[in-house]
């Protein structure tokens, strides 16, 4: 565990708002974590506008001036084609490359920022396709599901890669030792086109992993029970997993607002009952465990949503925080390295 | 429209709970649609105690004994094996294909009814692969998502029919002339992968179906808004995407439970506002919206979910009797005799 300066580098231009909210996130994350400092990539007059008004943290960040900001629209060959080398996202990138910083946190537009990433970075060696992972929250605490959109159709090897991935992510995140790990499937059984979920079952299930305890097969019902620390899926369905749980997240708060609202006795046993509703509120805030993460690149980038405020932003830094400590990357590695020689992979293909 | 008598084959012997909750259901069904008519198939002991307390259904019920029920956990080979003609699910199925019922219910296993519909009903002319359909609730109303777990992995014909079907679908049960249809899909742009999707989007753009209105890719959290009446995508996702829906609906509930009885102030405002949460819950209810359907085979087939009471099955027998009352499988044959005309798709192959 490093317990000495952790020093990130922050692409201030990402999100709608950009450095008015980047800035302020910072500070919030530094005040909670006061072994951070920064290398801060972007338009130079706005950033020290927003940081005039923190001089501790102007204090432990150095400030680097780029000309190119990704629009959060781009596409992401036109995000290479605009910022490679010159945006701020580049940057701050190259920073962890060139081991100045220890990661990336970015706001900033998800497909340009895996494009650049994995132009950047390069894959681990041993990664083939490096994944996006998300924290699911879940009935007991959270989960970490991964892939979450960087890939659509893995291979066998993929899942039991992304599955290593998940589970040293867990552990240096939740301090899990031995997290528990699922493949997430579904019910209906014996559909043909599953055949790499069930190998990759088979072998995480004889492979005897140091790092985890592999659980079987999950179905979607089971991700927000918690009853796994790990969720391994493909990009596509785990995407569209992660944006389904946020839309009835939001649906039924719509359906809660809609019932309260009907009657004078309703809305009285609100006012009541308002604490309790702060803390359902508080359990579901998206700012809380805001912060996707690329795995199995030669560096870490955070991704932190595009939409939030600066305590979402704080909470992407301090997770890029809780993962360097934990000396995440060198964990990935060894797991990886421990991988690439078991023979059941080596049949797989 | 069919104004007359509606016949239904139902098999009794699936679900947890077997005739006693079956025979009920159809009772409660009867009494809202007093046009219906009932096959029904299984135990003739056990049925016949069921319907002693409802001489209505009785009168308008007949009962065929069967020796054999498939076990809500026997896999899809298995059932076929040991239910093939002589099981309640087959026969309940061979009397719609011989025309003496129009539809058939089940709250029996998904696998096997899907295996022993496919195999006894057939794929429609011009439907390579039925698909499973979900009717989904939304904050507008409802929405039906296909497929949801009949087909792993389908090709560019197979989403566009899979779209004709959940519109028609659309207009048969919601009774929406045009219904606006959307392909769900992933946010992250230019991932590899998903070429499929992108063909079929390309082919409901351009091939003006009379029938739907195609209002381009959704995400998983537009499915919750309602912003279209048919979600089509692969069976894989779409499946993981419903159990999603659900675990999350079913873990903020918990959330709301937990934070309410923490306090007793929060126990007063609770007792207060329990209308508006019985609202809530009703909004939220299972029951009503309890029903799978088979689209694309030569009859209709209605999966009823396993675990449910009474009314939830009394809601898969009133879908079936709408769908039989508009005509639902005269729809689709045009819309898919229509569809095989249509050049675009030719070329797609």
């Amino acid at each position: 565990m490093t317990t000495g300066e952790i020093r990130l580098a922050i692409d201030a231009m990402g999100g709608d708002e950009g450095p008015s909210m980047a800035v302020p996130g910072l500070a919030v994350a530094l005040t909670r974590c006061p072994n951070l400092a920064f290398e801060i990539f972007g338009d130079k007059a706005e950033i020290e506008k927003a940081i005039a008004r923190h001089p501790e943290l102007a204090a432990r960040s150095n400030i680097h001036h780029t000309e190119v900001s990704i629009p959060m629209d781009a596409k992401p060959s036109q995000a290479l084609r605009m910022g490679r080398r010159v945006s701020s996202m580049w940057q701050a990138l190259e920073s962890v490359k060139g081991g100045t910083a220890s990661a990336t946190v970015s706001a900033g537009n998800t497909g340009a920022l895996m494009a650049m990433a994995k132009f950047c970075l390069r894959g681990m060696e041993g990664v083939d396709r490096p994944a996006l992972a998300a924290i699911w929250p879940t009935i007991r605490g959270e989960s970490v599901v991964l892939d979450v959109g960087a890939n659509i159709g893995v291979d066998t090897k993929n899942l039991v890669t992304h599955a290593l991935l998940g589970a040293a992510m867990s552990r240096a995140v939740f301090g899990i030792d031995t997290p528990k790990v699922g493949l997430l499937n579904i019910g209906v059984e014996e559909v043909k086109g599953l055949e790499e979920v069930r190998d990759a079952g088979q072998i995480l299930k004889t492979g005897n992993f140091p790092g985890l305890r592999y659980e079987g097969f999950v179905e979607g019902d089971d991700i927000g029970k918690g009853i796994v620390d790990v969720v391994v899926t493909e990009g596509f369905s785990g995407n569209i997993a992660l944006k389904t749980a946020e839309g009835t997240a939001r649906q039924l708060a719509e359906y809660l607002r809609m019932s309260i609202g009907r009657t004078l006795r309703a809305r009285i046993g609100y006012v009541l009952a308002k604490p309790a509703f702060a803390r359902l509120r508080d359990k579901m805030d998206p700012r809380k465990i805001n912060g996707a993460v690329f795995l199995g690149l030669n560096g870490l980038v955070i991704k932190s949503h595009g939409g939030t405020d600066e305590y979402g932003f704080a909470s992407a830094v301090e997770l890029a925080h809780d993962m360097v400590r934990n000396d995440l990357q060198a964990r990935i590695a060894l797991d990886v390295a421990a991988l690439t020689e078991t023979k059941e992979l080596a049949n797989a293909g």
